[in-house]
């Protein structure tokens, strides 16, 4: 599909490109590059890429298609190391989680004859690093592009059709839309996981073995979210804060209401709310975005 | 251990009960009491109990243990209908989620010669109902248990016992201490995941497709506490909300916190808070009260 790959940023979702890229024989070459050495020697060491170095700007050189998969923060200065080495003609990419505030950024500083497409694909674990990747990641999930205006049919459908490769299903999608709608079924979600296993930890400070033995009762669930990549997770809802904002509004005036309902004792609206919301649970099943088993299948 | 038990109410809990005492052998007789005949029906053809009866009084009648196994808000009319029924020198217990105001309730309720020991086994599913529940349901989770006053030790020993049986540990906590711990590690959990798939649903009443697609971007994890049995956490956050209340009110000064540091686009203090929410993660595992695979090892 290609002849040369280059990632940057060989984290969880980078490393587990390069090692589906290779499982399914997508190009000839992978490289990568990070910023951290050691990164660089366990990924050769891992043989999930065929070259890693620092040198950002040596290993995309004559890549057919680059991938940011770095935190947002640093695509600033990972494109000014790039744009002098993208190759006429190649694609352009990235990972990453907020679309509105970067495609600019990126479309500015790139020569003309590259295709910018950025993508999002909606995978990830709790866990972080290079060791961290497998290459099922992207099976069954969806992965959202949002093309750069300018940006001819063909390379998006190469884009697409590359990701449909990796086992994922493809929307395209504005940037716009897509902070609005992954502000709903990801930032806020994992932002609420931070904020509970916070106060939770405020309170209990000199009792968090209490915690720990009692949190098969809800509250483990949120600390898995919790253990998510914190740079990455500042991030996205710095690059992302007017919708993480105004949802954290509307998050606080339900609970209010919620609060109100119980101490009014009013069972039969906490009964309507909670009978409405066991419903989604099933399309989601349904749908093949979580597994049916009861708590996740765990044992 | 016993002659008979005598389980009110066979949901998912109940249930689990009533298998584990057959696979473990722990009583020679066992009955169960539901209001609905189409459960009594249920459980007896799933050869889960030897008899089952809407007529409570009649089944607990001789019982060496009697378990409430029904939503908080039917225990006084359980307690009325046990009554005159219950054995001299038996043992009564429950499994619910909020005691202290209903050690009381019972309490004063019920003959001299019988052992109130109210028990919480912290152990579910997202599921409902009888068949829902198995055998292993307790296995490696804590079970408190709160025993009133003037319980004699003998049979605090044999109910923990009991509960060891089942595969659980045992903890002793008084009511008030049980009802705080739990409001942090069970009932604002299921509270929060109420209410953000609540919000959810509201703000995108005509987008309920997007939420389901993009879901494993961190909702479905909130989706599947959501869909607990909606009447037994009514009666929770009911029973309990002095603690829900005020733990609401902490739960939101601390999401204004981030919020503020959201838009002041403050990256160290959310760096900060989101590395000390990952630690917790790494001890609830070594616990054992969560597995340690990424994703919960869902595939």
């Amino acid at each position: 599909m290609f002849e040369k790959v280059c990632i940057v940023g060989c984290g969880l979702i980078g490393s587990s490109i390069a090692r589906a890229i290779r499982k399914k024989n997508l190009s000839n070459k992978i490289v990568s590059s990070n910023r951290s050495d050691l990164v660089n020697k366990k990924v050769i060491e891992l043989k999930i890429v065929d070259d890693s170095n620092s040198d950002t700007k040596k290993m995309a050189e004559g890549s057919d298609l680059v991938i940011i998969a770095t935190p947002l923060s640093s695509y600033e200065d990972v494109i000014l190391k790039l744009k002098d080495s993208l190759k006429n003609g190649s694609i352009l990419t990235d990972v990453g989680s907020v679309k509105e505030n970067i495609i600019g950024l990126i479309e500015k500083n790139i020569p003309k004859n590259v295709s910018w497409i950025s993508s999002h694909p909606i995978a990830g674990t709790e866990e972080s690093g290079p060791e961290s990747g497998f290459s099922e990641l992207f099976e069954n999930r969806w992965c959202i592009l949002t093309p750069s205006k300018k940006v001819n049919e063909k390379d998006i459908k190469l884009l697409e059709n590359f990701w449909k490769k990796m086992g994922s299903k493809v929307d395209i999608m504005d940037a716009k839309q897509h902070d609005y709608v992954l502000s709903i079924t990801s930032h806020i979600p994992h932002l609420i996981a931070y904020n509970i296993v916070n106060t939770t930890l405020n309170i209990q400070d000199k009792k968090e073995s209490d915690i720990v033995k009692y949190s098969a009762g809800g509250l483990r669930d949120f600390t898995r979210i919790a253990a998510s990549n914190p740079i990455m997770w500042r991030d996205v809802f710095i690059h992302n804060k007017k919708n993480t904002s105004s949802m954290i509004d509307d998050f606080i005036a339900n609970l209010e209401d919620l609060k109100k309902a119980i101490e009014n004792e009013d069972g039969k609206k906490l009964e309507e709310i909670f009978k409405k919301t066991k419903k989604i649970r099933k399309e989601i099943v349904k749908a093949g975005q979580d597994v049916g088993k009861p708590d996740f299948g765990r044992k």
